[in-house]
Parts: structure tokens; C-alpha cells; sequence
């Protein structure tokens, strides 16, 4: 995969560097480069954003730096993805659509907004959700963290995204590791029991209980077995 | 404002440094520290993660070296926030209660999960929406960045944050920059004809017609005006 970022600052792109991320650019699973649109700014003092027409607060980004980058890169079959709050919410399911292109674009705005003639560009407005940020930098590091571990190979398992949250519809039930005992908290019997029929349950048990708590929108979509059915009706 | 971060990837916050945040932080704002936890781990090897109990794919992180690292923290008074897919929403109005402490605590998990009792350290389990990123790094950069903006004297103006989207709990107007006509694309006469009235109408109406056609819900919870609720029974 071919991840292109047009960005004022591209030094915020430092995390996906690292870690897993990291990783995955080192064994050539993708390749992300960033591109500062204010070095194609066609003014001299290369500004990159100018007043609203008919007033207000703040300076918005102007379409010719961006239009005159985005030209410069071959992009013929890429996703060309705006960040902005208006855009559809980004989710799992989301994450897994992008996972399947060769090519995605992100353009990232600026708090304060940009020419609208930006989203001729686009192919695709996203949001990460209901609240504002200075920038499109950091929703684009959790767009590109959430959709490329699901590249195949860049996780070490490759069945371990399978029982993530979401993945199955569930939240995900609580888990423990060593000591037995941490300063007084012990680890629930049945998962020390060795008796993996009862773990199994217990585990989907607690996977009901949690989403009917938290997030009973999660159970309308659900794809629950016969077995979950049953759980969930004792639960209430 | 003090905002600490546990997290096993130090270099994931370097965009923390960059743009608002970064001059936040140089004008005594915000003071923002990184704490390594591995460095807490009290094995030789310093491990951090071990298997889970009762099976399973993946490695947890072990209560131990988040205990340890928050305990050198003095934290009387923090908010502590586990960054988790279960947790709730983190939304504009998450953003500003935060906004309003003296000390936020950001606990940054690992993409595989964690030991349920380091939750007893929490006072919040914090989630970016429904997807799953290699770890809270990502997510815990987005919600810092959403918070450190509202504090007062960040953004360059302080009502310039009263127009964004979801402030007034409508999606933002179309706007637009110079040229006026870019490349056969005319920025809409209303917005050029200096009359202040219409500008306002236009915007109002644009702002309505956007969040109608893909944020219903919202209009659900917004305040809106008489002019705006007669505006919207025009649209329909």
C-alpha cells in the first residue's frame, strides 16, 4: 500500500515512524510519504491560507497550493480522503474498505477551515468523530494506525485482530495476566481453572454483559449465536 | 494545564511539539511529559507484557509497571484516562469538561489489551470511536490536541472557536478564499456582494441544509433559533 499525506506539518507524522507502524515500513508492507503543500505555494512568501469572502474569523486554506501538490503525485486510481468533522464517521468497518485500496490521499485541513472548492479533489470526507481539532494531522495518524495493522502481515499474529472489540461486534472481555495476585487483586478462578469449555463461556459471558452495559447499540447490529441469544436473555 | 502520558512509545507525541500545540507548550500553557513505563518494569529484563490467563492470542500488559510509574506521579487531583475501544465516546463535550482541569493523566494501552486491574487506577475509560489502532498513542495525541485548544489564550483568537462545527451543534457553511474565480470555479455572489444580512442567512441556511442531508441526529440536540427551525421546515 502507497500512503500519500499533504500536510503543513509534516513532522507530525513522527509516530507513524514508530512501533508497529514503523515496522511495517521497514519490511515494505507500505510506504507513507508526506508532502508540504506550502512548498507549492505560487506566491512569494508562500502562503498557504487567506481572509473568508464575506467576513469572519480565521484564515482558511486556499485551493491552488493543494490542488498544485495533489497534481504533482499520480493518484489515477487512489481513494483521495478530506479530513473534516463534516465527513462520514470513521469506524472499523471503514478502516477495513481502505485496508482492501492500493493508493490512499489524505489532505489535511486546518482548524479553521479551507476553500471549499478543495472537495472537487475528493473522493471521500471522513471524520474521526464529534469534536474538533487543530488540524486533520493527528485524526489522519489514527486513520492510517487503525487501517494499515489490518494489512496482511504487518500484525505478528495473523488471527490476532480477530477478537479485537468491534471485530466480532462485542466489546471485548476482561483479561489478566501475571502475578495471580497483584497486591491483593486475584485473577477470577475460572480462567486459573484450565477448563477451557467454561473459559470459553465465561468469556462470552462477560463479552455480553459489557456491551449490554456500555454499548447496548452494539447488540442491535450484532451477529449473536444461538448460545449469545440465550446468555443475553438470562442477563436481563 | 499538566498532562502526563504513560506509554511504552515516547517518540509517538513528538507531533505534540508541532503547530498550536507546540507554541501551547512554549508559552507555559500546557506542560506536557512522557513516562516510559518499561523503564518502571521491576524484572531484569524488563518486560512489560506477559501471556493471558486461560489462553488466548497476544500479550497483555502487566499491572506492575503502571502502577509503579503512576505512583511517582503525584496525582492527587488528576483525571486518570484509560484509553480503551469499551470506553466512552470522547466527543467536543468530553473535550471541554477536560479542558477545565488542572491535570489529565493519559494511560496508553497496546494494541493486544491489558490486565483488567490496572482499571482501578481510572478515573475514566476514554474510547475515539469504534475502531482498533496498535495502541492509545494515536487516540491519546487526538484527544490532548481536542482539549489543549480550548484552553484559554491557545488559539491565536478566542472566539474563534465559536463557530467550529458541533459548537453551535450544526456542521459548518461552505467557505471560501481568493481568487474569486479559481480555475472556473466562482466563489457563490451572496458572498461577495458585502451585504451582511444575506451573508448571515446564506450561511445559516447552508449550515442547516449540510447538517440535515448527513448529520440528522444532530439537529435532535441543537438549540436552534426560530429563524433556523423556520428555515428548516422551508428546506423539507
Amino acid at each position: 500500500m502507497k500512503i500519500d499525506i499533504l500536510t503543513l506539518f509534516p513532522e507530525m507524522f513522527t509516530a507513524l515512524n514508530q512501533s508497529m507502524l514503523g515496522k511495517a515500513q521497514e519490511r515494505g508492507l507500505v510506504t507513507i510519504e508526506t508532502h508540504d503543500f506550502r512548498d507549492n505555494a505560487d506566491n512569494k512568501q508562500r502562503h498557504v491560507d487567506d481572509m473568508p469572502y464575506g467576513g469572519g474569523q480565521g484564515m482558511l486554506l486556499m485551493a491552488q497550493p493543494i490542488f498544485d501538490t495533489l497534481a504533482k503525485i499520480p493518484h489515477e486510481n487512489a481513494r483521495v480522503i478530506l479530513l473534516d468533522p463534516a465527513g462520514a464517521t470513521f469506524t472499523q468497518k471503514k478502516a477495513e474498505e481502505l485496508s482492501k485500496e492500493a493508493h490512499l490521499i489524505f489532505l489535511c485541513g486546518h482548524y479553521e477551515g479551507y476553500d471549499e472548492r478543495i472537495k472537487t479533489l475528493v473522493t471521500d470526507e471522513l471524520s474521526l468523530g464529534d469534536f474538533i481539532l487543530t488540524g486533520g494531522e493527528a485524526a489522519a495518524t489514527v486513520m492510517i494506525d487503525a487501517t494499515v495493522r489490518l494489512l496482511p502481515g504487518v500484525l505478528g499474529n495473523v488471527d490476532s485482530h480477530e477478537d479485537d472489540s468491534f471485530s466480532s461486534g462485542l466489546l471485548e472481555y476482561p483479561q489478566y495476566t501475571r502475578p495471580e495476585d497483584f497486591r491483593g487483586m486475584k485473577v477470577p478462578d475460572v480462567l486459573m481453572s484450565g477448563h477451557h469449555e467454561n473459559i470459553r463461556k465465561w468469556r462470552l459471558r462477560e463479552s455480553l454483559k459489557k456491551t449490554r452495559d456500555r454499548r447496548p447499540d452494539l447488540l442491535e447490529t450484532a451477529d449473536l449465536s444461538e448460545e449469545a441469544q440465550k446468555i443475553l436473555a438470562e442477563l436481563s
